[in-house]
């Protein structure tokens, strides 16, 4: 990609409600644009970073064997009078009635759905465990939206049930699905602690949540719930066992905050100057940044470099706007690109500069030897 | 994938309501669930094909130079009061009063909301041409929804909008997107016309319709309109152009109905047995079915196909279900999985049958012989 015909639009100044270090770097970064309190959009690069995180989540549910699936936002209102929930839910579910005079409402979570669905599909114990997920967009009108996307009325995030025949199926369960947990916060570049939580009106007996460790004071980024049959006895949703008897289903519940991973990887990646991509969200793997774009040397040893990449089917950003020097290192170091290759002056003696942004360490490298270099750390990092 | 752990739960019978066949049959394969009148949960295998569908756009879009982000469903009305649309549009937009007594809706389109985030960002003519485009959850509360996921109150849209300096610009913007349409339905397996249409409220002084053959009576699947300067003169949106001068941007929109187009598939490709998926948007490619896994012989036949299938990377789902041969064939061609191996009694000859679900056509291969013959029809298919 070059950066004069993409739109990552970046800025000196973060925008003046702008509280925390995540939503003062998207917003300077151009990764997100604010089209509402507590509404944004997530521009190119801000895009990129999400639908990396989300692949992540994909992966590792995959590998557990849960099958993905996508409910409706738009909900019933007479499936959480089923469960008494319709009641027990806050102004923040956003409701209204449709042309035919039935209350609907943007579903803030899927208990009912799910349990609806696998009652009217599942019926004996042949079929379970199953775990079934969506990766889906959620609506909540906050009394105080705030923190960027963080805590924002529009969020993508991932959300599992599972269904077994017994507590001690849904023990394992939900063992498996906190091992996954740690697998997809490891693979974002975030740490993170795990402790005991208040299960609110998801309900359950039991229930932990996931902790981005930084300074945001908000940041659950994950929350399992151990359900039991709260919600399959409430909804009548039963399956036969293999002596026979009917038995509701025992069930867990497990979210994600999908959006929240990306503020959550900048709260714990970032240094004065900008972001800090770990390199498996980063928006892009490389950034070329030719110091002067008159200088023929220079431009013509970039745009090489940049083919390389592009062959190589690396991630890569070549800054060729016709910037100061003095600027594109400020915005490459915002950006938080993993890697830089910087083409200067030095361009004459075939040799040029990459820099580690995590470490803000620079190596120099003669220009034939960048691409493998670069090819090297990517593979060294991904098996480490 | 295994069927006996999956969730693709078939039915003989489509419900009541279930008007047009892409309805009946999707019921019917178990691709969607309905949770509310116009509302529908994409099981497992649905959801599947929703993605490659998507995956085709985007790969479409993206090679055209279009540049993907992602706007929020959730807009604020002010924003809508700036073109006089908010008056414009019926009862089918879903609003709602928030929290702080502001009026919002979740928008059915965003020309708005681009124009915002443009006049915001882009202020010279050396950043145009640029199309940015969104593939997102769409919200519409239909009259009278009906045909399954066609008209339905929720779908997924790929909405594209391009900003140019001129009226020439956006000649060249609408004439590369109206192509790469063509490559996008093509690629689906989907026969399609072209008619000029009413712009409605989008609005405009020209617009196209891209219409899918079939019997279905709705099934617009696309929609390109040049808008030139209505929204950007209505919302203020200039640029400085090459001789210093401000002028609104040239626009134009161009709308997609992902999830039309998986029906619409179906409506162009199926028989009085079931579907009959082209095999770039297939739930799976391959469907192996041991005919009887009672018989070593041909369950182990048909499990070290399978296992070199998973080897192969070749998306493969295995009947090893406990019903009977007749149920398995029947559930087979209602699935429209491109390539059934049936594995029978010929196993102990070394013999399999291939079914080639879109011809109805039987090849008998040797065991060794099938997963080559397999890889050979794909790169066939995928050549021609």
């Amino acid at each position: 990609m070059r950066w004069s015909k993409y739109f990552m639009p970046t800025a000196k100044e973060a925008p003046k409600d702008a509280e925390t270090i995540s939503h003062k770097l998207m917003s300077r970064a151009g990764l997100i644009d604010k089209t509402a309190s507590g509404v944004y959009t997530y521009l190119p690069a801000g895009y990129r970073v999400l639908r990396k995180v989300e692949n992540i989540v994909r992966r590792e549910m995959d590998r557990t064997g849960a099958i993905e699936l996508l409910m409706p936002a738009l909900q019933p209102a007479n499936l959480w009078q089923e469960t008494g929930r319709l009641n027990k839910m806050g102004p923040e579910m956003i409701r209204f009635i449709d042309r035919h005079n039935r209350l609907m409402l943007f579903g803030p979570t899927h208990e009912e759905v799910i349990t609806d669905i696998v009652r009217k599909n599942f019926n004996s114990w042949k079929h379970l465990p199953v775990t079934l997920y969506q990766i889906q967009t959620k609506f909540r009108d906050e009394m105080r939206p705030r923190f960027g996307i963080i805590r924002s009325r529009e969020f993508l995030m991932k959300d599992a049930y599972s269904f077994d025949v017994d507590e001690q199926g849904l023990e394992l369960s939900y063992a498996r699905m906190k091992e996954t947990y740690e697998k997809i916060f490891t693979s974002c570049g975030l740490k993170f602690c795990l402790q005991q939580a208040d299960s609110g009106v998801i309900g359950g007996k039991f229930s932990e949540e996931f902790v981005a460790q930084g300074e945001c004071p908000e940041l659950e980024i994950g929350h399992i719930f151990k359900l039991g049959t709260q919600y399959s006895e409430l909804m009548r949703a039963v399956f036969v066992d293999n002596n026979g008897k009917e038995k509701p289903f025992v069930m867990g519940c497990y979210g994600i905050g999908v959006s929240r991973i990306v503020a959550a990887a900048i709260e714990g990646n970032y240094d004065e100057k900008g972001i800090q991509w770990p390199l498996s969200i980063a928006p892009f793997v490389v950034l070329i940044v030719p110091t002067n774009i008159d200088n023929t040397q220079i431009k013509e040893s970039a745009e090489k470099i940049y083919r390389q990449m592009q062959h190589k089917d690396i991630e890569v950003l070549i800054d060729d706007r016709n910037e100061s020097v003095g600027s594109k290192f400020a915005d490459g170091d915002l950006s938080g690109i993993p890697l830089q290759i910087i083409i200067g002056k030095k361009a004459c003696e075939s040799k040029g500069e990459i820099k580690i942004r995590k470490e803000n360490r620079l190596v120099e490298v003669t220009i034939d030897n960048i691409t493998g270099w670069i090819e090297d750390y990517i593979k060294q990092q991904n098996n480490g």
